[in-house]
């Protein structure tokens, strides 16, 4: 399928290139701060319907596809997004204001997630077969044969992410794991970016029409925010997957609530991530145990990507030491000499102007240092800023625990353990919490440190730091509400794909009638649990 | 400790005895229709509040105990169980009007499932283990070393259920899924049958003295529903476990999404458990594909514990065949020569009743078979009764759908494959369906009647009958809703422990500092996946 200019701004219902029939929007630069002509249309309700009525009916067909076949799709989407080249690119860089670099690397994140998935259906383990062949002879009850797998949930609508504007977004973490696990998704596009999402959804409907897949696999929808909350109230839909703000959220959570069938909203929201220092982590004068070390790394993760990552640090608890002054200086003298750069678009960058501002002025609450260069444009460009506070204005303040999505950090310095510890226990759910200590420090002290930050978090990083996440098999990027509406799942990585599906279990079957995974023979040649132990054995008939 | 009458009627906060400071109330003797003499006192909220306290209190230190420590714990109450002896059935027997056989065997399943999840502690993969080592040489970025697994949400809820006593109930599959996930556990009792559920908290809290664990691991409360709901309601609580109807089910879940944070509600509520009969199943004149066969056999299933199985099969669907005949009569006669019997309680007996009457009512649906004994006592005994009706009927009335909890089922002739299909399109989600065909009905067919009933329930028979639920790896015991509130799980067999965990991370940590499952030597010797594969070796460090 060619990309032409005529097809870079129309939806997909199914296979079919729609022009919609709602409000009219245009794509916005920010890094020169202008509209860019393309329009774009939203679709109407009823057009969004018929998307999701298209997935309900490829469903079953979809569902029953062989893993090889899924994961040649996935393979192909994965070249084709390749196949659109520098145009791909341009276009992402132009709607999101991130440098070529970034997203260059983000495409490749994008794609390898894709390979990564079809590389889990081959392997084929994941769908946790479970087998209890019959025991006709067993006393007092005789057994039936039970085979268990994990089957898919059915449609899933994905909200694509402003921040990634590739892997978070049509072609991202959700809809690759759902495609993966066999359920036809349904995107809904981020205004920040919709030639990207537009394009995207192009290399997917070829990679589609290419592997043979039902009509109706993938959808992608323009839509106004009331027509995104009706797909996810559609009877038909059975999992949301979104990344992106608390209110956004929750407010998807309050409409599958209100759903005679409730379903599993996948929404990764807001999170704080915090990075605690204890002295002895940085007592050294030099090294990676120095409070100059340390404090450099974290002014480069706070100001990594203009702060947009989901895992950026945005609180710092210091137990005060002799160091406390050295680390707060090498921070200031970093966060000084970084640069504002563009951020994502001027919404993002409006609020987190407000979000700094509503902090700074709070009573107590310090600017320990700013970028020195001022924004060129300070409606599109975000400028670095660290402020800095004691516990006690920290535990009186509830908004200083909350989100400022940017550039920004809030240095809470402890004088006591025990101040410390009260931080950290009022803490809300995280993606991440970070810990710098030496290994005495954590089994010597009367406080369970990494206890305290596991019930808080979905990662716990001893050291290093948080922004930065590896897609692979041991990943978690999830946590204890409200980093995400549900801690029971990672949107990050191949356990990723476990959000999309439900145990089943065949009883009795013919053998012939059974999946391809549960069968007699193990054709599939994958690990399976057959009364309690796993083997890539076959079962007797 | 001993089982004495001064304290078969108290709650247990933690390890301590308590008599509640709320109403007080009897138990019932339902085949006796009288209460009993002890008296129960119901907790206030303060004291359920201490429950809840006490549970996040102990959260921390049981979560970190090795697998074999909760093993050893699971293992004491099961001996604590079987030590309370006779008291303990006779008791049961008396508070639920089950017979003795039926008790007696459902200890055995009580005791079998605690020790069921003691070897999944012992043998250990359940958790998931995953690993990537680091990779500092990787380009163009280096790999930090990452672990993850399962680890407990924290304290859970559970609701003991009316219809088994003691294999759903105080130490019931919930229990013992949610304390070997390492979760502490407050158990509100079912005021059905208080003093079982009393002797059995005593056997818990007997085991959690004996082995040493955390005290607040367990509580069990005799409780009102305004307590029950506040216990769902408080922060701390982080799952619920509930077996029972769907109007009590539904309205923890709406506590559950009314709270700050959401938390998953496992409330396995209402089924009737399409049992579907194509004409190839039953065409022959005798053996198993006979209508004199199946239908035998159907007849058993309704009646069996006088119908009150969340699995009994309370719609078949016939599609019209020359054998129709045959298996109505055969039905009828089993039916008519049946029993009634003592139902659990009088609510439930009243709801039966009621529940057949506003069918029976109905224009168009026929009884087809009633038992010929009329009930002893009709306020406590329930009379099996089979309806009947056409698929038009069927399709007009909402009403018949729905679950009528008894010995009772409505059979809804098809006159055409379509009529069929179009009534098993219009079913909510359930626990189970049953088809009977030959293999080549269902594999050259027009209608893909796997995937239609797959769509509907969480375990499809081919063949047998649906009562009966084996406790083992691969049965799934869960459902699309509203058969329950998350179809995400099974609430039978090991499988059940996946509801009360979420994944965890530790990024770069010391290898002492991890738990025993993520060691580099696997010093637990569990089936871990490293990059992928899975592997019973260690880890290079």
């Amino acid at each position: 399928m060619s990309i032409t200019q005529q097809s870079l701004n129309v939806s997909f219902i199914g296979n079919k290139p729609t022009s919609g029939d709602g409000n009219l929007f245009h794509a916005f630069a920010p890094a020169r701060h202008e509209n860019l002509a393309d329009e774009f249309a939203n679709v109407s309700p009823e057009q969004a319907n018929q998307a999701i009525e298209k997935a309900a009916a490829a469903f079953p067909a979809y569902a029953k596809l062989t893993p090889a076949q899924r994961a040649d799709f996935l393979e192909a989407i994965a070249t084709e997004i390749e196949d659109l080249g520098d145009e791909l690119i341009e276009r992402a860089v132009l709607e999101s204001g991130l440098p070529t670099g970034r997203i260059s690397g983000e495409r490749g994140r994008t794609t390898g997630q894709l390979r990564l998935f079809a590389n889990v259906l081959r392997e084929g383990s994941w769908v946790d077969a479970r087998i209890n062949p019959a025991l006709p002879d067993r006393t007092p009850l005789p057994r039936v044969d039970l085979r268990r797998m994990l089957i898919p949930l059915g449609p899933v609508v994905v909200f694509g992410a402003s921040n990634f504007p590739l892997a978070f977004s049509v072609a991202g973490g959700d809809t690759a794991s759902a495609l993966a696990a066999g359920c036809p998704v349904v995107v809904k596009a981020h205004p920040s970016h919709p030639g990207t999402s537009s394009l995207v959804g192009q290399a997917i409907v070829a990679a589609a029409l290419e592997t043979g897949m039902p009509d109706g696999v993938f959808s992608l929808l323009h839509a106004d925010i009331d027509v995104a909350q009706q797909l996810v109230a559609h009877p038909a839909v059975k999992a949301v997957g979104f990344t992106g703000s608390r209110a956004g959220g929750l407010a998807l959570l309050r409409v599958a609530q209100e759903r005679t069938e409730p379903i599993p909203v996948y929404a990764e929201m807001s999170a704080v991530n915090p990075f605690v220092v204890l002295p002895g982590a940085i007592s050294q004068d030099t090294g990676p145990n120095s409070a100059v070390t340390v404090a450099a790394g974290l002014a480069a993760s706070i100001t990594l990507g203009v702060g947009q990552f989901c895992t950026n640090p945005g609180l710092v608890f210091l137990l005060d030491s002799p160091k406390t002054s050295v680390f707060l200086e090498t921070l200031t003298e970093k966060i000084r000499s970084s640069a504002p750069a563009t951020m994502l678009n001027a919404g993002i960058c409006r609020n987190y102007q407000k979000g700094v501002q509503q902090n700074r002025i709070i009573p107590g609450v310090h600017v320990l240092a700013e970028a020195d260069v001022d924004a060129e444009d300070s409606q599109t460009q975000g400028r670095p800023i660290v402020l800095s506070t004691s516990a006690a204005i920290f535990l009186s303040s509830s908004a200083l625990s909350e989100e400022v999505f940017g550039p920004t950090s809030l240095i809470v310095v402890c004088e006591t353990e025990a101040e410390l510890v009260e931080c950290l226990t009022t803490l809300e759910g995280q993606l991440t919490a970070t810990i710098y200590a030496t290994p005495t420090e954590l089994t010597q002290s009367e406080t369970d440190w990494v206890s305290l930050l596991q019930a808080k978090a979905g990662r716990v990083l001893f050291g290093g730091y948080p922004t930065g996440v590896e897609v692979s098999e041991a990943i978690t990027h999830g946590g204890p509400f409200p980093a995400t509406s549900d801690s029971r799942s990672t949107s990050v990585g191949t356990g990723a794909i476990l959000r999309f599906v439900r145990p089943f279990t065949y009883q009795s079957f013919p053998n012939e009638l059974l999946p391809l995974a549960l069968q007699n023979a193990n054709p599939l040649g994958i690990w399976r649990n057959v009364d309690g132990k796993l083997t890539q054995s076959s079962v007797g008939s």
